[in-house]
Protein backbone atom coordinates (compact mmCIF):
# COMPACT_ATOMS: atom_id res chain seq x y z
CA UNK A 1 0.00 0.00 0.00
CA UNK A 2 1.26 3.34 -0.79
CA UNK A 3 1.99 5.80 2.24
CA UNK A 4 -1.30 8.11 1.27
CA UNK A 5 -0.64 10.33 3.86
CA UNK A 6 2.94 12.08 3.02
CA UNK A 7 0.95 12.87 -0.47
CA UNK A 8 1.18 17.15 -0.72
CA UNK A 9 -2.06 18.57 -0.83
CA UNK A 10 -1.03 19.93 -4.22
CA UNK A 11 0.01 16.27 -5.64
CA UNK A 12 -4.16 15.19 -4.52
CA UNK A 13 -5.83 18.45 -6.37
CA UNK A 14 -3.50 17.54 -9.82
CA UNK A 15 -4.78 13.75 -9.46
CA UNK A 16 -8.33 15.22 -9.25
CA UNK A 17 -7.29 16.95 -12.79
CA UNK A 18 -5.97 13.94 -14.17
CA UNK A 19 -9.37 12.05 -13.08
CA UNK A 20 -11.03 15.43 -14.65
CA UNK A 21 -9.38 15.07 -18.51
CA UNK A 22 -8.98 10.80 -18.04
CA UNK A 23 -12.97 10.90 -17.41
CA UNK A 24 -13.23 12.68 -20.64
CA UNK A 25 -11.13 11.66 -22.85
CA UNK A 26 -12.46 7.45 -21.83
CA UNK A 27 -16.20 9.37 -22.92
CA UNK A 28 -14.11 10.12 -26.07
CA UNK A 29 -13.45 6.40 -26.78
CA UNK A 30 -9.24 7.43 -26.20
CA UNK A 31 -7.56 3.97 -24.47
CA UNK A 32 -3.87 5.43 -24.11
CA UNK A 33 -2.33 8.63 -22.69
CA UNK A 34 1.45 9.70 -22.48
CA UNK A 35 2.57 11.70 -19.34
CA UNK A 36 3.46 14.80 -21.77
CA UNK A 37 -0.66 14.22 -23.45
CA UNK A 38 -1.73 14.40 -20.03
CA UNK A 39 0.52 17.50 -19.13
CA UNK A 40 -0.70 18.94 -22.61
CA UNK A 41 -4.44 18.98 -21.08
CA UNK A 42 -3.49 20.06 -17.61
CA UNK A 43 -0.99 22.67 -18.22
CA UNK A 44 2.02 20.57 -16.23
CA UNK A 45 5.02 18.77 -17.43
CA UNK A 46 5.09 15.31 -18.73
CA UNK A 47 7.81 15.23 -15.33
CA UNK A 48 5.10 16.33 -13.11
CA UNK A 49 3.01 13.60 -14.35
CA UNK A 50 5.28 10.98 -14.12
CA UNK A 51 6.19 12.31 -10.45
CA UNK A 52 2.46 12.45 -9.12
CA UNK A 53 1.33 9.20 -10.62
CA UNK A 54 4.38 7.19 -9.40
CA UNK A 55 3.46 8.30 -5.64
CA UNK A 56 0.84 5.56 -5.88
CA UNK A 57 2.40 2.98 -7.76
CA UNK A 58 2.91 2.16 -11.04
CA UNK A 59 0.09 2.80 -13.95
CA UNK A 60 2.08 2.40 -17.23
CA UNK A 61 4.67 1.11 -18.80
CA UNK A 62 7.46 3.42 -20.05
CA UNK A 63 6.85 4.21 -23.73
CA UNK A 64 3.57 2.57 -23.84
CA UNK A 65 1.71 5.30 -22.13
CA UNK A 66 -0.96 4.84 -19.52
CA UNK A 67 -4.08 2.42 -20.16
CA UNK A 68 -6.80 5.29 -19.68
CA UNK A 69 -9.64 3.18 -18.27
CA UNK A 70 -7.19 1.24 -15.56
CA UNK A 71 -5.58 5.22 -14.97
CA UNK A 72 -9.15 6.51 -14.36
CA UNK A 73 -9.79 3.28 -11.81
CA UNK A 74 -6.91 4.08 -9.93
CA UNK A 75 -7.24 7.59 -9.39
CA UNK A 76 -10.47 7.23 -8.78
CA UNK A 77 -9.84 4.45 -6.15
CA UNK A 78 -7.16 6.50 -4.45
CA UNK A 79 -9.34 9.68 -4.45
CA UNK A 80 -11.71 7.49 -2.18
CA UNK A 81 -14.53 8.01 -5.13
CA UNK A 82 -15.29 4.31 -5.59
CA UNK A 83 -18.18 5.14 -3.06
CA UNK A 84 -20.23 8.11 -2.18
CA UNK A 85 -19.83 10.71 0.24
CA UNK A 86 -23.04 12.34 1.62
CA UNK A 87 -22.35 15.61 2.68
CA UNK A 88 -23.80 18.54 5.38
CA UNK A 89 -24.84 21.65 4.12
CA UNK A 90 -25.42 24.65 6.63
CA UNK A 91 -26.44 28.23 5.57
CA UNK A 92 -29.41 27.99 2.99
CA UNK A 93 -29.00 31.53 2.08
CA UNK A 94 -27.55 32.68 -1.71
CA UNK A 95 -24.54 30.25 -2.29
CA UNK A 96 -25.77 27.76 -0.19
CA UNK A 97 -28.91 27.33 -2.24
CA UNK A 98 -27.08 27.63 -5.21
CA UNK A 99 -25.23 24.15 -4.24
CA UNK A 100 -27.81 22.88 -3.32
CA UNK A 101 -29.24 23.06 -6.77
CA UNK A 102 -26.30 22.46 -8.32
CA UNK A 103 -25.71 18.84 -10.34
CA UNK A 104 -22.15 18.35 -10.68
CA UNK A 105 -21.64 17.43 -6.46
CA UNK A 106 -23.87 14.62 -7.00
CA UNK A 107 -22.10 13.61 -10.48
CA UNK A 108 -19.19 13.09 -9.02
CA UNK A 109 -20.37 11.67 -5.59
CA UNK A 110 -21.06 14.00 -3.50
CA UNK A 111 -24.26 14.18 -2.52
CA UNK A 112 -25.69 16.90 0.34
CA UNK A 113 -28.01 14.66 2.07
CA UNK A 114 -28.58 17.18 5.02
CA UNK A 115 -29.27 21.01 5.01
CA UNK A 116 -29.54 23.18 7.91
CA UNK A 117 -30.57 27.02 8.58
CA UNK A 118 -31.12 29.41 11.72
CA UNK A 119 -33.61 31.08 9.55
CA UNK A 120 -36.80 30.55 9.66
CA UNK A 121 -38.07 31.36 6.67
CA UNK A 122 -35.86 29.06 5.20
CA UNK A 123 -36.36 25.78 7.44
CA UNK A 124 -39.05 23.63 5.96
CA UNK A 125 -38.41 24.76 2.61
CA UNK A 126 -37.03 22.34 -0.20
CA UNK A 127 -33.97 23.60 -2.11
CA UNK A 128 -32.61 21.08 -4.26
CA UNK A 129 -33.12 17.37 -3.04
CA UNK A 130 -33.50 18.19 0.56
CA UNK A 131 -35.32 20.20 3.25
CA UNK A 132 -33.58 22.70 4.74
CA UNK A 133 -34.07 21.87 9.01
CA UNK A 134 -32.86 24.13 11.57
CA UNK A 135 -29.93 24.19 12.98
CA UNK A 136 -31.05 23.57 16.57
CA UNK A 137 -31.40 19.97 15.20
CA UNK A 138 -28.05 19.53 13.85
CA UNK A 139 -26.92 16.77 16.23
CA UNK A 140 -29.42 15.07 14.04
CA UNK A 141 -26.96 14.09 11.61
CA UNK A 142 -25.03 12.13 14.22
CA UNK A 143 -27.85 9.23 13.82
CA UNK A 144 -26.53 9.24 9.87
CA UNK A 145 -23.29 8.31 10.90
CA UNK A 146 -21.77 8.23 8.23
CA UNK A 147 -21.18 12.19 6.87
CA UNK A 148 -17.93 13.11 7.97
CA UNK A 149 -17.59 16.49 4.96
CA UNK A 150 -19.63 19.35 5.72
CA UNK A 151 -20.25 22.75 3.59
CA UNK A 152 -20.31 25.88 5.59
CA UNK A 153 -22.11 29.10 3.50
CA UNK A 154 -23.19 30.73 6.72
CA UNK A 155 -22.35 34.61 7.25
CA UNK A 156 -18.86 35.61 9.25
CA UNK A 157 -19.94 36.25 12.61
CA UNK A 158 -21.63 32.84 13.13
CA UNK A 159 -19.13 30.07 11.25
CA UNK A 160 -17.15 29.82 13.77
CA UNK A 161 -20.31 28.37 15.99
CA UNK A 162 -21.18 26.30 13.31
CA UNK A 163 -17.60 24.46 12.98
CA UNK A 164 -17.52 23.83 16.64
CA UNK A 165 -20.77 22.26 16.44
CA UNK A 166 -20.19 20.71 13.41
CA UNK A 167 -16.58 19.53 14.91
CA UNK A 168 -18.98 18.18 17.95
CA UNK A 169 -21.73 15.62 15.56
CA UNK A 170 -18.53 13.76 13.75
CA UNK A 171 -17.81 16.26 11.20
CA UNK A 172 -14.19 15.87 9.99
CA UNK A 173 -13.93 17.80 7.04
CA UNK A 174 -15.10 21.46 6.50
CA UNK A 175 -15.80 23.79 3.07
CA UNK A 176 -15.62 26.90 4.51
CA UNK A 177 -17.25 29.91 2.11
CA UNK A 178 -17.53 32.23 5.35
CA UNK A 179 -14.63 34.89 5.53
CA UNK A 180 -12.93 33.91 8.14
CA UNK A 181 -9.94 31.56 9.07
CA UNK A 182 -11.88 28.57 11.22
CA UNK A 183 -10.03 27.09 14.17
CA UNK A 184 -10.92 23.57 14.26
CA UNK A 185 -8.60 20.35 15.85
CA UNK A 186 -5.75 19.05 14.21
CA UNK A 187 -7.60 15.88 13.18
CA UNK A 188 -10.02 18.26 11.39
CA UNK A 189 -9.59 19.33 7.70
CA UNK A 190 -10.85 23.03 6.31
CA UNK A 191 -10.52 24.67 3.13
CA UNK A 192 -11.55 27.91 2.39
CA UNK A 193 -13.43 29.15 -0.56
CA UNK A 194 -12.23 32.96 -0.21
CA UNK A 195 -13.28 34.52 -3.59
CA UNK A 196 -12.88 38.37 -2.27
CA UNK A 197 -9.05 36.63 -1.82
CA UNK A 198 -8.79 35.69 -5.49
CA UNK A 199 -10.45 39.08 -6.59
CA UNK A 200 -8.67 40.89 -4.46
CA UNK A 201 -5.31 39.33 -5.77
CA UNK A 202 -6.48 40.42 -9.50
CA UNK A 203 -6.91 44.02 -8.68
CA UNK A 204 -3.36 43.61 -6.72
CA UNK A 205 -1.98 42.77 -10.21
CA UNK A 206 -4.29 45.05 -12.55
CA UNK A 207 -3.28 47.90 -10.40
CA UNK A 208 0.78 46.87 -10.30
CA UNK A 209 0.22 46.83 -13.86
CA UNK A 210 -1.57 50.70 -14.11
CA UNK A 211 0.78 51.56 -12.19
CA UNK A 212 3.52 54.28 -13.67
CA UNK B 1 8.06 52.14 -4.23
CA UNK B 2 7.92 48.74 -3.85
CA UNK B 3 8.68 45.80 -6.12
CA UNK B 4 4.91 44.48 -6.13
CA UNK B 5 5.50 41.90 -9.28
CA UNK B 6 8.23 39.78 -7.53
CA UNK B 7 5.84 39.20 -4.59
CA UNK B 8 4.33 35.77 -4.44
CA UNK B 9 0.84 35.29 -4.58
CA UNK B 10 0.95 33.22 -1.68
CA UNK B 11 1.94 36.92 0.28
CA UNK B 12 -0.82 38.37 -1.31
CA UNK B 13 -3.69 36.09 -0.30
CA UNK B 14 -1.95 36.51 3.37
CA UNK B 15 -2.08 40.65 2.99
CA UNK B 16 -6.18 40.10 1.80
CA UNK B 17 -6.41 38.06 5.35
CA UNK B 18 -4.69 40.95 7.53
CA UNK B 19 -7.00 43.44 5.86
CA UNK B 20 -9.96 41.77 6.61
CA UNK B 21 -8.78 41.13 10.32
CA UNK B 22 -7.80 44.61 10.95
CA UNK B 23 -10.80 45.91 9.06
CA UNK B 24 -13.03 44.12 11.60
CA UNK B 25 -10.90 45.38 14.34
CA UNK B 26 -10.40 48.63 13.58
CA UNK B 27 -14.46 48.41 13.81
CA UNK B 28 -14.64 47.38 16.98
CA UNK B 29 -12.58 50.08 18.22
CA UNK B 30 -8.87 49.37 18.27
CA UNK B 31 -5.63 51.21 17.38
CA UNK B 32 -2.88 49.22 17.47
CA UNK B 33 -2.08 45.80 16.88
CA UNK B 34 0.76 43.23 16.89
CA UNK B 35 2.83 40.64 14.54
CA UNK B 36 1.96 38.29 16.92
CA UNK B 37 -1.89 39.28 17.63
CA UNK B 38 -2.61 39.66 13.66
CA UNK B 39 -0.88 35.94 13.74
CA UNK B 40 -2.82 34.80 16.38
CA UNK B 41 -6.07 36.12 14.52
CA UNK B 42 -5.01 34.55 11.18
CA UNK B 43 -3.15 31.22 12.09
CA UNK B 44 0.07 32.68 11.03
CA UNK B 45 3.69 33.16 12.92
CA UNK B 46 4.87 36.50 14.02
CA UNK B 47 7.68 35.71 11.58
CA UNK B 48 5.37 35.13 8.97
CA UNK B 49 3.58 38.34 9.17
CA UNK B 50 5.93 40.71 9.87
CA UNK B 51 7.96 39.34 6.57
CA UNK B 52 4.96 39.61 4.75
CA UNK B 53 4.66 43.23 5.82
CA UNK B 54 7.81 44.04 5.07
CA UNK B 55 7.44 44.15 1.36
CA UNK B 56 5.59 46.59 1.23
CA UNK B 57 7.91 49.03 3.54
CA UNK B 58 8.05 49.71 6.94
CA UNK B 59 4.22 49.67 8.39
CA UNK B 60 4.98 49.97 12.41
CA UNK B 61 8.05 50.45 14.43
CA UNK B 62 8.97 47.72 16.41
CA UNK B 63 7.95 46.80 19.26
CA UNK B 64 5.10 49.38 19.35
CA UNK B 65 2.59 47.42 16.81
CA UNK B 66 0.90 48.52 14.13
CA UNK B 67 -1.42 51.76 13.79
CA UNK B 68 -4.48 49.62 12.40
CA UNK B 69 -6.27 52.69 10.80
CA UNK B 70 -2.87 52.96 8.76
CA UNK B 71 -2.17 49.59 8.36
CA UNK B 72 -5.30 49.02 6.79
CA UNK B 73 -5.15 52.03 3.92
CA UNK B 74 -1.63 50.43 2.95
CA UNK B 75 -3.36 46.88 2.92
CA UNK B 76 -5.76 48.59 0.84
CA UNK B 77 -4.06 50.65 -1.59
CA UNK B 78 -1.12 47.74 -1.93
CA UNK B 79 -4.51 45.30 -3.22
CA UNK B 80 -5.69 48.12 -5.72
CA UNK B 81 -8.81 48.56 -2.89
CA UNK B 82 -8.48 52.24 -3.04
CA UNK B 83 -11.15 52.18 -6.21
CA UNK B 84 -14.12 50.67 -7.07
CA UNK B 85 -13.35 47.09 -9.66
CA UNK B 86 -15.97 46.55 -12.32
CA UNK B 87 -16.70 42.58 -13.31
CA UNK B 88 -18.34 41.31 -15.86
CA UNK B 89 -19.85 37.94 -15.44
CA UNK B 90 -20.58 35.18 -17.92
CA UNK B 91 -22.94 32.31 -17.24
CA UNK B 92 -26.06 33.00 -15.01
CA UNK B 93 -27.22 29.62 -14.26
CA UNK B 94 -27.18 27.93 -10.84
CA UNK B 95 -23.72 29.20 -9.37
CA UNK B 96 -24.00 32.49 -11.65
CA UNK B 97 -27.08 33.82 -10.32
CA UNK B 98 -25.77 33.29 -6.92
CA UNK B 99 -22.55 35.61 -7.80
CA UNK B 100 -24.59 38.09 -8.73
CA UNK B 101 -26.97 38.21 -5.98
CA UNK B 102 -24.30 38.09 -3.44
CA UNK B 103 -23.76 41.44 -1.71
CA UNK B 104 -20.42 40.71 -0.23
CA UNK B 105 -18.52 41.33 -4.04
CA UNK B 106 -19.92 44.86 -3.77
CA UNK B 107 -19.10 45.71 -0.09
CA UNK B 108 -15.50 44.78 -1.19
CA UNK B 109 -15.58 47.06 -4.18
CA UNK B 110 -15.90 44.34 -6.85
CA UNK B 111 -19.04 45.17 -9.12
CA UNK B 112 -20.84 43.06 -11.54
CA UNK B 113 -21.65 45.19 -13.65
CA UNK B 114 -22.37 42.87 -16.50
CA UNK B 115 -23.71 39.46 -17.06
CA UNK B 116 -24.33 37.31 -20.02
CA UNK B 117 -25.76 34.08 -21.16
CA UNK B 118 -26.49 32.19 -24.01
CA UNK B 119 -29.82 30.90 -22.75
CA UNK B 120 -32.82 33.05 -24.26
CA UNK B 121 -34.55 32.28 -20.92
CA UNK B 122 -32.16 33.93 -19.06
CA UNK B 123 -31.45 36.87 -21.29
CA UNK B 124 -33.70 39.49 -20.26
CA UNK B 125 -33.81 38.99 -16.62
CA UNK B 126 -32.86 40.86 -13.82
CA UNK B 127 -30.66 39.07 -11.42
CA UNK B 128 -29.38 41.25 -8.43
CA UNK B 129 -28.34 44.70 -10.10
CA UNK B 130 -28.00 43.87 -13.41
CA UNK B 131 -29.84 42.64 -16.31
CA UNK B 132 -28.71 39.44 -18.25
CA UNK B 133 -27.52 39.97 -21.59
CA UNK B 134 -27.03 37.91 -24.66
CA UNK B 135 -23.43 36.30 -24.84
CA UNK B 136 -23.58 37.48 -28.72
CA UNK B 137 -23.41 41.03 -27.33
CA UNK B 138 -20.50 40.49 -25.20
CA UNK B 139 -18.35 42.67 -27.20
CA UNK B 140 -20.27 45.42 -25.70
CA UNK B 141 -17.97 45.69 -22.68
CA UNK B 142 -15.39 47.48 -24.94
CA UNK B 143 -17.48 50.23 -24.95
CA UNK B 144 -17.18 50.39 -21.05
CA UNK B 145 -13.52 49.85 -21.20
CA UNK B 146 -12.68 49.82 -17.60
CA UNK B 147 -13.49 46.01 -16.78
CA UNK B 148 -10.48 43.75 -17.23
CA UNK B 149 -12.04 41.21 -14.36
CA UNK B 150 -14.38 38.57 -15.37
CA UNK B 151 -16.24 36.03 -13.44
CA UNK B 152 -16.96 32.23 -16.13
CA UNK B 153 -19.54 30.26 -14.50
CA UNK B 154 -20.39 28.66 -17.52
CA UNK B 155 -20.42 24.99 -18.41
CA UNK B 156 -17.18 23.19 -19.07
CA UNK B 157 -18.01 22.27 -22.64
CA UNK B 158 -18.01 26.29 -23.38
CA UNK B 159 -15.79 27.62 -21.02
CA UNK B 160 -12.78 27.69 -23.26
CA UNK B 161 -14.87 29.69 -26.11
CA UNK B 162 -15.75 32.24 -23.84
CA UNK B 163 -12.47 33.07 -22.05
CA UNK B 164 -11.34 33.64 -25.62
CA UNK B 165 -13.76 35.64 -26.30
CA UNK B 166 -13.22 37.98 -22.75
CA UNK B 167 -9.12 38.32 -23.23
CA UNK B 168 -10.46 39.27 -27.08
CA UNK B 169 -12.87 42.03 -25.52
CA UNK B 170 -9.82 43.29 -23.18
CA UNK B 171 -10.05 40.74 -19.71
CA UNK B 172 -6.92 40.18 -18.18
CA UNK B 173 -8.08 38.74 -15.12
CA UNK B 174 -10.43 35.47 -14.72
CA UNK B 175 -12.33 33.59 -11.52
CA UNK B 176 -12.85 30.27 -13.69
CA UNK B 177 -16.03 28.42 -11.89
CA UNK B 178 -15.89 25.66 -14.68
CA UNK B 179 -14.43 22.86 -13.91
CA UNK B 180 -11.81 22.78 -16.85
CA UNK B 181 -8.10 24.16 -17.68
CA UNK B 182 -8.13 27.44 -19.56
CA UNK B 183 -5.51 28.29 -21.85
CA UNK B 184 -5.02 32.08 -21.82
CA UNK B 185 -2.26 34.35 -23.31
CA UNK B 186 0.96 34.93 -20.43
CA UNK B 187 -0.42 38.24 -19.86
CA UNK B 188 -3.95 36.97 -18.33
CA UNK B 189 -4.25 35.77 -14.54
CA UNK B 190 -6.69 32.92 -14.31
CA UNK B 191 -7.70 31.60 -10.86
CA UNK B 192 -9.47 28.45 -10.95
CA UNK B 193 -12.72 27.52 -8.22
CA UNK B 194 -12.98 24.30 -8.25
CA UNK B 195 -15.42 22.85 -5.55
CA UNK B 196 -15.03 19.26 -6.64
CA UNK B 197 -11.26 19.06 -6.45
CA UNK B 198 -11.54 20.48 -2.68
CA UNK B 199 -14.18 17.80 -2.20
CA UNK B 200 -11.69 15.06 -3.49
CA UNK B 201 -8.93 16.14 -1.37
CA UNK B 202 -11.99 15.79 1.32
CA UNK B 203 -12.73 12.15 -0.04
CA UNK B 204 -8.30 11.31 -0.60
CA UNK B 205 -7.74 12.48 3.07
CA UNK B 206 -11.13 10.35 4.76
CA UNK B 207 -10.32 7.36 3.02
CA UNK B 208 -6.86 7.40 3.76
CA UNK B 209 -7.60 7.68 7.33
CA UNK B 210 -10.30 4.53 7.22
CA UNK B 211 -7.76 2.25 5.43
CA UNK B 212 -6.62 -0.40 7.76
Amino acid sequence: MPEKKKIPKSAVSRLSLYLREVTRLEKGGKGKISSTELGDYTDLTDAQVRKDLSYFGQFGTSGAGYDIPSLKEAIRKILGKDKIWPIVLVGAGNIGSALLRYPGFKNQGFVIKEAFDADRKKVGKRCGDVVVKDIKNISDIKKNGSIRIAIIAVPENSAQDVANTLVKVGIRSILNFAPVVLRVNSGVTVSNIDLSTELENFSFILSSQEAP
